[in-house]
């Protein structure tokens, strides 16, 4: 079932630097795995069945590295504070809602079905503090063919007693069942340590997570320097710490053998940035939510230029919207007026930079995943621009760059992971 | 005709900070003109036919303060430049193609296609140098229903053969042929002086448009202090000018007793904002423009306390998108990233705020327009918001602030212009 050919434009990143575009080609799969892109049908699969997408463009699948799948309920509104007065205004009071079954279900069905008919494929995502809705969430993801990482969010302090846990053996307790549970019910929706973020963790509560991290081999996602008013929080509540990062590495839940994203690292310093290097930890580029919350924005560039792991995030609700292709606009413009209004040292993103975020920069948290080459996962989406009107021929380079800034959830018009044909 | 009844969710601008909603009411429309919103309908009304959109949001029509018409081809591509770069190279060239009437009536009609179904019932628009491509714009623009102010651009200076003047007496021969042309063929379409800018312009052109202008008593478009490198160029040209905006005052062609518009005003300083003060000149701020050019951010919020004239503008194709909801959405980022990177005494535009610039603001250069007050145009547009997933009830506010981060073509379901329906 998973073996075919598929006939198009393929464009795909070669490097950070640069695309690599094959018109009018082939590319083979056999049991969802890419055999690469060739001019002609190799004759070992010409017996395979072809899918012709004609004049189409067909991309690696994107990856969202961090999502809250609770807050596409509000995606688009609270767009007037910044990190901690947006989280005890919107942000708790909506994930609170999430201990109701129904309405869970409701708006879980809601977040899956707009990132279905989007260009992500794979995702790392925050679900509540809730067991009960966060399983209903992967349930649906589970359904809808996508390949993601769910938390079940932890957080026991510093936060409204509807989204804290109980204490911290319930906690937990509750964690480990969820974990139980999430294993033996999924395949391709696997659980990830997710403390929300230093504020909301206590010490016992961390170490607790560590454990559970260990004895399941799980990976970790978490926030880091998000916005300064929170740096300074963190700074005052762990005096001990050289650095935010550092408050999640004394606990071993900052990467190293385990993988790990961290969301935006827009303020982080030097010593936090080595930390990162040395211990292989994803960043989780959001730049549209960096802007809405007036956060900042981080010098991905250099981040790139440093050799870090970065890959792209929506961040709804911080980002109103789920599209990879909108976050590489707002990666690219973000980049531009912090180039203009902040710091010239560091280089405006380039569209290949954008994309190489959100196709192999967080694919390569999901393995062998957001190229097409040889080995790689299959996973695409198939682009048709043709009701984006121009007058004049574009070549490939341009219908992809204009796709960046016009497309829709209307041009998306196919979608594979790891080659299962979603629609 | 254009006397009717209109039933729905009123939203529209109180004050530059404040909303008026009117939930559930009726607007009364005799001849184009609106007779106010009320809870019931009037007693003296009740024999108007009745247009129900029953829960739908019904806003007053937007203004594009400053878009041009043959950029739209390359909208979307060659974001990778500063303004004059970007003008030599994406710019002139695709402007220079419009001396082929069959590649501009292709290329307009997309374009006016694409106006007609936004959010714009008004619009300030540069087309290029050529009178035939011109008239024809103006001619798609007529029968689309929209109301506009349109410019053959005006450029003898410092730019490639193919989009330059022959000579000053032959521009100043073909654009007053051209406002003849226009003046006896367009009722709603108007002929706008449109200087391109002062590097583009000599002093006798300009001298010569502006008896033009004087004896046409016709408005006047250009562009101001959006580039930095631009400025500094402005500056040697003319040494003698006290600022780039002294160059235009000097020929009479920045506002004062005529109504102007002045698209950017990026960078103008003290002397340059007193002088757009005195004079009554009309700010077209372009914030997506502004940004994937890396020109910076105008101090908006400032300018509002100051009591100048600002309007939203799409500045399509330094702007990719066409839409002024977009266009208010990159007015709140962009503002938020000037607050957050360069200057914290400027305050981060609102929601209202953007909404005001993007109907009264702009709307006002063209009238009694942008409100639904009692003996203003009826200009309005509908949103059907029900396909954008949410879980729970919104106010109206709210479904505004999601539309305008999420909201696009397909919501919007009717349209009116000074009371003619367009769909």
């Amino acid at each position: 079932m998973n073996s075919f050919i598929i006939r198009g434009n393929f464009l795909e990143s070669k490097n950070p630097n640069q695309f690599s575009i094959a018109e009018n080609s082939y590319l083979s799969v056999t049991n969802g795995i890419s055999q690469g892109i060739s001019p002609v049908i190799p004759e070992r699969y010409q017996g395979l069945p072809l899918i012709d997408f004609d004049d189409r463009m067909i991309l690696p699948g994107m990856t969202d590295l961090h999502v809250h799948a609770p807050q596409f309920a509000f995606r688009g509104l609270g767009m007037d504070m910044e990190l901690l007065d947006w989280l005890n205004t919107y942000a708790f009071p909506e994930e609170a809602k999430y201990i109701d079954l129904s309405y869970a279900t409701k708006a879980y069905q809601g977040f899956v079905a707009s990132l279905l008919h989007s260009t992500t494929t794979r995702a790392a995502i925050f679900g509540t503090v809730h067991v009960p809705a966060t399983l209903t969430l992967m349930d649906e993801l589970e359904r809808s063919g996508l390949r993601t990482c769910v938390g079940k969010v932890n957080m026991d302090r510093n936060c409204p007693d509807e989204v804290r846990e109980r204490d911290v053996e319930t906690a937990l307790r509750e964690t480990e069942q969820w974990i139980q549970a999430a294993k033996s019910r999924f395949v391709h929706t696997r659980p990830i340590i997710t403390p929300r973020f230093i504020p909301a963790c206590s010490d016992a509560l961390l170490a607790g997570l560590k454990s559970l991290q260990r004895r399941f081999d799980l990976p970790i996602q978490s926030h880091l320097s998000e916005n300064l008013g929170e740096i300074e929080w963190v700074r005052s509540l762990h005096p001990e710490a050289t650095c935010y990062g550092d408050a999640y590495e004394r606990f071993g839940l900052f990467g190293g053998e385990n993988p790990c994203i961290m969301a935006h690292c827009v303020h982080s310093g030097d010593e936090e940035l080595e930390l990162i290097h040395r211990n292989g930890v994803f960043i989780a580029h959001s730049p549209e939510s960096n802007i809405n919350l007036s956060s900042g924005v981080a010098p991905v560039s250099r981040y790139l230029e440093l050799g870090l792991h970065v890959g792209l995030a929506s961040d709804v609700a911080g980002g109103s919207n789920i599209s990879l292709l909108q976050a590489m606009m707002h990666a690219i413009q973000a980049s531009k007026l912090r180039w203009r209004l902040l710091d010239s040292g560091v280089r405006p993103l380039t569209l290949e930079q954008a994309f190489y975020l959100a196709t192999v920069g967080g694919g390569a948290f999901f393995g062998k995943v957001g190229r097409f080459q040889e080995g790689y996962e299959f996973d695409a989406v198939v682009l048709d621009d043709s009701s984006l009107f121009h007058p004049q021929p574009l070549n490939l380079r341009s219908r992809l760059e204009r796709a960046v800034y016009l497309a829709d959830d209307r041009n998306i018009t196919a979608k594979f992971v790891a080659g299962q044909r979603l629609f």
